[in-house]
């Protein structure tokens, strides 16, 4: 993640991910959500905290969840349902679910698949937010499989050429065990930048970076500009401008639509608008001993993995990284120091534990020896 | 396509695709290939010509292919074979066969196992190079199903902050049928730009835009610059510039190497150093019936692109457009008038055909007649 989208140390309390875990699970228990769902959705949350992701961690998206619950918009006890099947595939209604929660479950119906018939897509419409969609693509590779998933949601990004909102940012994410080296993890959005950092930014004060969005008639903005406020602003597809390759970017936000949206039968936001309960999502998973020997694979990806570390840095840069690697790191760090939490987010947590009878939250126990 | 890739009106010769498919099918015969190949390479060669892809169309790809075989670098009677198979996967050994003449069977390959298990997956490794991997996305798109494939080859682009170029241009597809819009064909480098329009910047001394390539130590370059002859540049990933949003460009390419390289086996060419040969691809095809209703899918397609194509424009632009348009539009003005080649090629088919006793090109019978 870029420096500028870091909490800054003054304004952060560290806090123990067990009690975060905790809090959250009786957070979503207080919604009616059931418990073993309500702990597997604070897992996906606090993975991402763990991870550094802040974006998809509980300070930008629990709060949103617990709303979205509380005014009817999310389902905490759906009927999730096979809609079609066949061998390798499923189309799934969830019921107005949060995939946050339902994630993992989904891409373990696509492991089942794929242990039977080598590959597994499970396609899901009539839903929530997906949390980190990462998260449960890694849910293969931690099996000896390789997960992608897909989602579709929103209109945030203006195509090439266009003043109007169209797609979401459309994140593609994709996990691969390795032996020795950390797993490959790949997620990202197809806009030039999550919707998510630029709440961050927002609440953090930093710049936004020229190709990150556009004026609302359409005009992509070339210089740096300020934090604006939502609704002032479009985003970008990755790329920017149409020369950086904004095309490839809206290309890929449109893979999303085609390999979750329309193979659910199902209609982007720019027709429905359903937002927030009517996100499409895919979750496929590839069976590696279907294709080739599973050590032979994990060795291969040692030896790229390790290939990519060793690359001699540019001018300027103390290494080359692989998507996933900080992230291990960071996960590491934070378990055992405790996940930084914005002062802010503390205090709507010691409210809503308060209003709701929810464990508090805990410091990090080397926090609080310093 | 940018227009400082287009071959200038006074430099071409406006040829009939008929003509050029003929000739094509013949000079591949002239090197061992079998007629049936020949006729299929040809045509995924001239359907990128006919579709204004010049980068994959014989002007850039035909003579590499001629000199690959001549040399031995690739195998005209490739013995395909499949070394590991279940009902929704295979693992082919393409035998140092050319994939822009395999391509097409092994598509047909992933949709035999898709038609029976809903989702069908090939791999295919000891390979050349691919042709528009568009084009064989296409074809299971005419046959009511997505196609999406994957290419990974060769060492192009420095990852983000690596002063040393690591992976290949890796290009994604997706191909998905409409009912009365032009089908869905996404096709597009996870580099800043592909490696090929690099060349065709050089041949028409265009300019090379900001990000779109490194020096030789790693560092973007952040000013518009003359095109440089190969090795005294490297590629970048898609974004350009880690701030914006290369580590995903990054990622993508990454997304290539696992899904083709490491699920068929192999090792990426920055460790085996084997290109031409040596190329691995990912053939995947979703039945959409599997999924969902066909006629549904089609008319939430025709929805979907028509709402992007009605698109408010932003200042300065005219219409907005989706992957496969100007394409499809591009291929109806090139059936009917012929396809546009730079003097300097219609000269090398003139000496090869000579050479070789091959079919001459024809003009375009309306070009003749003006």
């Amino acid at each position: 993640m870029l420096e500028r989208f870091r909490v800054p140390t003054e304004q952060q309390i560290l806090i123990d991910h067990d009690s975060l875990r905790e809090t959250v699970t009786a957070l979503f228990e207080k919604v009616g959500v059931s418990r073993g769902d309500a702990a597997e959705g604070a897992e996906t949350l606090v993975r991402s905290d763990l991870r550094g992701v802040e974006t998809h961690g509980v300070s930008n998206m629990l709060r949103v969840y617990m709303e979205q619950y509380t005014s009817g918009d999310l389902n905490p006890r759906p009927n999730v349902r096979i809609v079609r099947e066949s061998p390798g595939t499923a189309t799934v209604d969830a019921d107005n679910g949060l995939v946050t929660i339902l994630g993992p479950r989904l891409m373990r119906m696509a492991m089942e698949k794929a242990r039977r018939v080598g590959v597994g897509t499970v396609v899901v419409f009539n839903s929530g937010h997906s949390g980190a969609i990462g998260h449960h693509a890694s849910i293969a590779a931690a099996e000896d499989m390789v997960g992608v998933c897909y989602t579709a949601a929103g209109r945030a990004a203006v195509p090439p050429f266009g003043a109007e909102t169209r797609l979401g940012t459309n994140p593609i994410a994709i996990a691969a065990p390795a032996r020795n080296e950390p797993a490959l993890l790949f997620d990202a959005a197809t806009t030039a930048i999550a919707g998510n950092k630029l709440s961050l930014a927002r609440r953090l004060g930093s710049p936004i970076a020229p190709g990150w969005i556009a004026d609302l008639d359409g005009a992509v903005t070339t210089e740096e500009t300020a934090p604006r406020e939502r609704g002032e602003y479009h985003q970008t597809h990755l790329g920017g401008t149409r020369e950086q390759g904004s095309h490839k970017g809206f290309g890929l936000a449109l893979m999303g639509e085609v390999l979750a949206t329309m193979l659910a039968g199902d209609l982007p936001d720019m027709i429905t608008d359903r937002t927030p309960h009517g996100n499409r999502h895919s979750f496929a998973a590839y069976d590696i001993a279907s294709f080739t020997d599973v050590d032979l694979f994990k060795d291969n990806m040692d030896r790229m993995l390790r290939e990519l570390r060793d690359t001699k840095p540019a001018p300027g840069h103390s290494r080359v990284i692989y998507p996933g690697i900080s992230e291990f790191e960071e996960e590491k760090r934070r378990r055992a120091c405790g996940i930084p939490l914005h002062t802010e987010v503390v205090e709507w947590f010691e409210g809503i534990c308060s209003e709701l009878s929810a464990p508090r939250l805990r410091r990090a126990a080397r926090s609080q020896a310093s």
